[in-house]
């Protein structure tokens, strides 16, 4: 099948690659050439002239945009949309809000293409040998690329969930239990740090990764991270978040569902970004108040 | 009444004062000097010998502990038990554990000497006007004691709740409770100095004090604090925790009550001691497994 | 001074009392005739007529919505804006969110109509007898209005924090807190309930609002809850929610502020409308998976 | 090797047929006969009378106690020592408190009987065909029984941690962590539910289960969980717990460790026994105190 890709980053070149390998005519584009002539080395046609890879197609086109999620992929699709024609199939595979998708959706139905959202997982690794993958939007144009999402998908890791958004709200969800479960490991590894034993932590990964209940791939790189730094001293503890999480946590307070776990994962990574916190400081005046408590001066 | 109180640091001199003006015969003890001379100098009767104090009574004598909690009220009983007579009455009006305090109550119970618990509220400012206090123990020696106890608080802030220990367990839910609401004002300051607007903290925290749902002590003491620095600048966010509180979560998880808020106020509390955490450690160490994700480096 | 009020009900007719009682001219208008007839019984001018009532203004109108957040208050700047001339001033003295607020100012800007929030605390009794208000908006119309604000609302309880929204936001905040600081309340009470002593809550309430730390207003209202029902037996454990808690939260996501005893108490609230959740029959579901625990069958 | 099993339980069957199956002398026993009578079908010597079990030993005796954690391990304890000589060796494979562990530990080995805790985890079918276990104890003891541990734990599912108490330390670790990663699944399907989308959960956990970073072992049951019921609808959700998160949360509490997800999980399982509670009930009253709010009766 051809396939065009947008976006070249970490995750679009490893689906490029993948995508490559299973035998579809891959035509890459990405605006700096660096990552176009990566791939072109590994042979995949690629340029950094978006037209010179819409004008590719000799079939039905296939666009699968990885770009940042957010404004960029409604420039991007501005952009495109006038190579396009009807039944024409733009694929978003990033990380966007299921908002943004439905409100894409409904604008390119209008012109007659056809906008899919595929939630992607499995990180860099997955992209490249083989990924998970959540799928939205009607059902004659998902099922026509079917064939190659299977391909790059591990066996299994491929599945097709219903209106638009769905692949791309499914990925959020996703992304909100592995905040919580991330979250859980640190907790769990940071008593270990404070209790009376002197555990070898790799070890204690290793172990945990064969045979337990908490078993998986979680547990695997939390092995590898601490093969690579025993005790994580080379790392500071300082946990970003890309919108997911966020998300998740704004639908559970408007659906009114108590996520406490998952929003209190994503509170850890806020307040692992403060030195200091006001909340804190307020309490501290406070007790000083009333109490004559000591209070850490600056 | 007579009335022995040992131990003259920030809350003990306080009341000493407290019931000395409301015309009780206080007998004050102090290991070091200074809190006795201060409290001479204001007309309490005061000694740093410990058998002096004891021998000032003429009638049953009423011995108010105001130690720190923890071993130090055991070393203190054992250094009195044997001035003491049976009926003789002493008063723990300290922040001790229940469990202690039933133990003392059980093991002073064989010399036949009453054991009352004084879980005591308000601040210096409420030991020295008028505190709150929540007493447990037997009847008899409870309302023996009752005159002065009622002397000491504000009206309609002393309140016997019957069993030995009853009164500690009191005041460890009325810190609990008061950790709770603190890390609730911390939080919505905290958003409001995130927020859009330039707010003038002490005059919310004013209004917020009259007429308000939440107007309290605590409010107008956040006032205080905002009047004597208006953003706090000169403070860290280091809070301290006395034990209390961190006995309230163990009661809640020990008896099945999902005490979320109370427990989340103690945890942001231990938070606000870490630099850096190793649960967040774990976590960015496994995003930039995943996801090639930037990793803050030391 | 002349002021308009729009809808009578709960809140509404208790401060069309108030600010009639401080001398003020008080057009009242309410849809349903029974709280215009409740009203007139008590002296205040009121009528279902709308355009009657906007007709009644002598100076500059000043127009008091207090109607239910949301839509609604569209609805009747809609339709009350043709009455209106440059200078006039709209309060939305409602529970409004901010961000409705300002877009609310903005569109009446361009019509020369002055737009200030008004965020109410206190209760139906603060509203009768003396509120606490935040107010934003713009200095010139907040200035004028300013008396008839200070007259309804307690001594210290009135204050003015700049720009459109900011008294909105204040309240929002403000509900926060009370959402964090009543759920402390009742953690404590249910640890109580759940201890070995068996307390008179009543009397502990009574006891708390005299001179504890953590004595105010809802302390008070606590012991009267109690006062009226011992052990609450009367009532269920269901609380609604009205969206100032939410949108609080929402905030707190949004700006990086974990604000974790705000969250959990409003998905303490959330979780009091559930009477079995999904994620407890997972969780549930996979332990007898893994360990053949038991499940509970419906 | 010889090795004695006490308890012939869920666990304490599936292990003693594994050993037997690696060609270990395997002495069963349990007071009950049926599970005797089970194992010894199976090929197992077993016995309902312990002294006859403890006299199949012709070497050194390893017992291995599989019984539920508390007193019951004392009381076994008990019983055996007397039959054991220095040098001989317990096990504690159960869930026990490590505190107990190393208590005794301590009083075993007054006696010279080692004592050797081994946390076990893979539930059922790990026991069966391959557990995960972690050791903690005297290093000679630990080395002499390594290699039947080592038999019946899955490749690399076998770790030895050090200090007696550390093999159910990690496993009590192990289990706060699948709290934590329980919720978080339970809440993302609970999010799921309530989104605009109507999932295929049973598929949406395969495609989780291949690929995604959430993949593991819990992954692949919740998909076996909705296999078997597709929207759970035959259980409640109801969650007990068996002590071992309420003592890592008790760690994280006394450690000073803000460990919020696995606590909130524990709190997550509480909540799900209750049917109304009393905090919920105390904020309702509070609310109608001061708003007016509807009160659900009773």
């Amino acid at each position: 099948m051809e396939l065009g890709i947008i976006g070249l980053g970490k995750m679009g070149h490893n689906l490029a690659l993948n995508a490559h390998e299973k035998g579809h005519k891959v035509y890459g584009f990405n605006r700096s050439i660096e990552p176009v002539d990566y791939v072109k080395e590994m042979g995949v046609w690629a340029t950094s002239n978006l037209e010179e890879m819409l004008n590719q197609f000799e079939t039905r086109k296939v666009i699968w945009l990885m770009v940042p999620a957010g404004k960029i992929v409604d420039v991007v699709i501005e952009e495109i949309k006038g190579y396009l024609r009807a039944d024409d199939i733009i694929i978003d595979g990033g990380n966007s809000n299921y908002k943004d998708t439905v409100r894409r959706y409904n604008s390119l139905k209008e012109l007659g293409i056809n906008f899919v959202d595929v939630g992607t997982s499995g990180g860099l690794e997955g992209a490249r040998n083989g990924a998970c993958m959540m799928v939205g939007g009607d059902e004659e144009p998902v099922r026509f690329i079917e064939p190659v999402l299977k391909d790059i998908c591990i066996e299994n890791g491929y599945g097709y969930f219903g209106a638009s958004g769905s692949g791309h709200y499914a990925k959020m969800i996703h992304n909100g239990i592995e905040y919580g479960m991330m979250q859980a490991i640190g907790e769990g590894f940071e008593i270990l740090k404070e209790s009376p034993y002197d555990y070898n932590y790799e070890q204690l990964a290793k172990v945990w990764s064969n045979g337990s209940v908490i078993r998986g791939w979680l547990m695997e790189l939390t092995q590898k991270a601490f093969s690579e730094d025993s005790h994580l001293e080379r790392i500071r503890g300082v946990v970003g978040s890309s919108g997911e999480g966020l998300w998740t946590v704004e639908e559970a307070i408007r659906l009114g569902v108590p996520a406490t776990v998952i929003t209190d994962s994503l509170y850890a990574r806020y307040r692992s970004h403060q030195e200091d916190t006001f909340s804190a400081k307020v309490v501290a005046g406070l007790r000083n108040q009333f109490g004559g408590h000591y209070v850490v001066k600056k």
